[in-house]
């Protein structure tokens, strides 16, 4: 084929039945594409049926689209088309803790994150430096009582709507979300939070860990939902470590976890991998 | 759908073209069948297209074999249709060593891997107490002649032909298989041999690895051609080990990896998980 | 040195201070040994000292013993001497499910884990084939009321007693032991159970880990303690899974992880490689 | 004890003998110290003996090394007494691509690396500006001739000399290091490069692996010798890859383990961790 053609991401969620996969397809031939790429999958816990095609095609995104609507309409689908290498719009939320932001802002820089971050938005102005250096915009106001964090996220989601916002990314922000945020956002704000076995409730739960004598610590992406770190999760992963090691090594350690949990979670997003089942993911890797 | 149901589990190989997957997804329709699971692959370096499916359908595999009959035509494919838990047929040549030939056995007195072994061909009389333990037919015959060596594949070939062997697993067989049989078995013969960073040559390879001080030993599953220890990979694993081990030691975690890293291989060849694109293998896990 | 050799090891545990390596190490020169390996931990949690020595020497281990008192008097130590190679006398408890006894047994029988299981005992009979083909004694009682769990815990420490036992595995046996027992086992008794992240409370929790979509399932291995799954931790172990792994696939990978960490475990104990700091462990790998 | 103390490194390596670790130890007490860390290993293949031990100490490296004097003419060992946490001199060789590079610089700027690097030596200007980045000087001269080489290498050696150099980094340098050199630099010159099981030989290695289908990539840190990828190993990493990934993915895989295999060997370097036992090294992680 020609250098004009490009590839398109296609999202597709319904009620499991047969025959979808044949509609589809059958859209893709009238759109004269050819599918690159194709994972489905039927949960048998909520009788839904996911899809996700990468479907090489003279066509755009809107024109696919609307050869796709009949199919659609018929089986009554959330959809999504987009093309692929298109970056997601993403507002990261940070507030002193730097390495998930650092992280994510050295991916996006090197081209391994197909994201766009147009501005950091924190509690705490730890953050500015790093936000100058990867050159993105920075602002930081104080989240101390109920009405600052009200002025917060209202900044948010003005934000969010001036800026085109696709992602919001919690990358450590320890705050709780509000309600009414959380359901605004829902399915496209993540959050990184440790993990443990077994979990430990309270403050400092790495000397926590430390002190039980822990063999592995981890790190869970998840969806933000009112229950905070309840969330539909992502991606989880661990490390082992042992008796020599100190709270502070742990603490280092977990945080590199942390990391690239969150970036892995995030880059899954941004190639519209992450399909919601109910309160879990169906994750197309 | 009733418990008149089964899946089937179709494999499609043809060259790459905008419309397969609509024409596949039609003779599913026409069968009344639902597609439970589908992976597919176009191979950039072959052109060719790779394609496994799952279908819930009424039908038996060759009243929808029939009706996938012209789709196969059309696209010139090599294909394949088979029941959902049907067991492959396997053959399993030893020599002395003991472990990957319990480990598969065992596993499959379980019901973790979908084979039936209905006997063990080896060049020494070692493994006849663990074929009668697991209640396997067991046959030896020394090869140390090349007259030997055309008897003892004889009788593989023979075996093959009156049991309907499927796969034939060398579990440390420890011979080079002759071209003909290379050719006859070709895609259907796996065998296991270690793996190390970097490679060694001649005897003893575990004692040249200890001496080398390397700091990971693995095994590697691949199909048998006459290039022995060089057909198309299945299956890598490594592990990790240190200076304070000794030879035996590698030699003993070098066996588990072997073990695991064959069953591994096996259960994909019995799910049909397992595609050739030319001298490298499609795996849809 | 001459076949007439031996391998003892040695553990020390007391308050750190300077110049127990030295004592240690005199006595050692006085019973003419050669430290072939090593390992030491101080904890900042509890000012305790660890080591753990492997010797070798013409002494057996009474003598040795007699050698090293002056410094275990002096520094008011907990020690243990042995000899290398000599089997744990280990009593297996177990219920109905196979997956950690067996694989127990078969390590046993093929050398690979240093213990000598002289006996099973069960609330259910369902373990007795396994016994009998491993060629272990096997007992089983039901434990249904409090009764007949007092009368079971009373046959076991019985068989303790009578059987010079020095480990006891529960090795799924999925009943609650009583503060006494636990009280007089402190420090050998080891139970396996399964680990999540987040963790999950109350029956079938392979079931909410599926129905939350964890990505990661695992297992724990630790010294039973009044407080049940909350004693110290010896090994953690965790495996991938994903969306499309059905309950029964989580509960069999699951138990593939229960098994290797339980042996991993006991392999540990066997050896002498696990010492007490309170509520963690250390462990000299 | 007072905040006047600090921890000194100790490694000793001499033949094997009875005796070692009470003389050592023995100096210990002499020098009013207690050993926080210690690890040991008699190698079967060497006789020799090999000692790590970190010593809580009121005196400083020569104080104590003057104490330490008599065991080591005794014993005849080499050995080394250093301070915890003093940073080693780190001389960075490099090329054009710059993932290795920008890894080492990052972990020493966030302190996560006790390495001080004071240049950059390169043979192309590419990684001028990286340098600028993290503010250490940069230089570079073409190396496309004998002479120019032998002038790129005698600046490398000039400032060893002139930086009181203690480790030189081959950090993706890709070029053959003289004899000379490699004679002059032994045991502390570290090279990176990708590990393949099979091993490929000749131009892009990745291309290779992607054609011949492999399903672990990897990278391995070495000590450099005239044997170029041939000398003591000192780190192996390997990552899971699929047929799916193109061989510009296994390149940026790759490089990932590349990096993170690297840093960790220069880790170790720092710390006293790696001990040469003829063609291999003792590491004491």
């Amino acid at each position: 084929m020609t250098s004009l053609d490009q590839h398109l991401i296609v999202t597709l969620v319904c009620d499991d039945q047969p025959g979808i996969v044949h509609a589809v397809s059958g859209a893709v031939v009238e759109a004269r594409g050819n599918i690159t790429e194709s994972q489905q999958f039927s949960s048998h816990d909520t009788g839904r049926f996911f899809m996700r095609l990468q479907v090489e095609t003279l066509l755009g995104s809107e024109e696919f689209s609307g050869i796709l609507r009949p199919v659609v309409e018929r089986y009554n689908m959330e959809h999504s088309v987009s093309t692929v290498g298109q970056k997601t719009r993403t507002l990261v939320l940070g507030s002193t803790a730097a390495h998930c932001v650092t992280d994510l802002l050295s991916r996006q820089r090197d081209g391994h994150l197909a994201i766009d971050v147009p501005m950091i938005l924190a509690n705490h102005p730890d953050l500015g430096s790093a936000a100058e250096f990867y050159g993105v915009d920075f602002e930081w106001k104080p989240v101390t009582t109920e009405a600052e964090k009200a002025d917060f996220e209202a900044r948010v989601w003005e934000v969010v709507q001036s800026h085109d916002i696709e992602l919001v990314v919690l990358a450590r922000y320890m705050q709780v979300v509000s309600p009414e945020l959380c359901e605004r956002l829902a399915g496209r704000m993540i959050n990184i939070h440790h993990s443990f076995l077994p979990g430990f409730k309270g403050a400092n739960p790495y000397r926590q860990a430390h002190q039980r004598g822990v063999k592995l610590i981890g790190a869970t992406a998840h969806f933000v939902t009112e229950d905070l770190d309840e969330g539909p999760i992502i991606e989880q992963n661990v490390v082992r470590v042992d008796h020599s090691q100190s709270p502070a090594e742990l603490v280092r350690v977990g945080q590199d976890e942390e990391s690239r949990t969150l970036a892995q979670a995030v880059g899954w997003f941004a190639e519209h991998r992450i399909l919601l089942d109910g309160i879990r993911t169906i994750i197309f890797r």
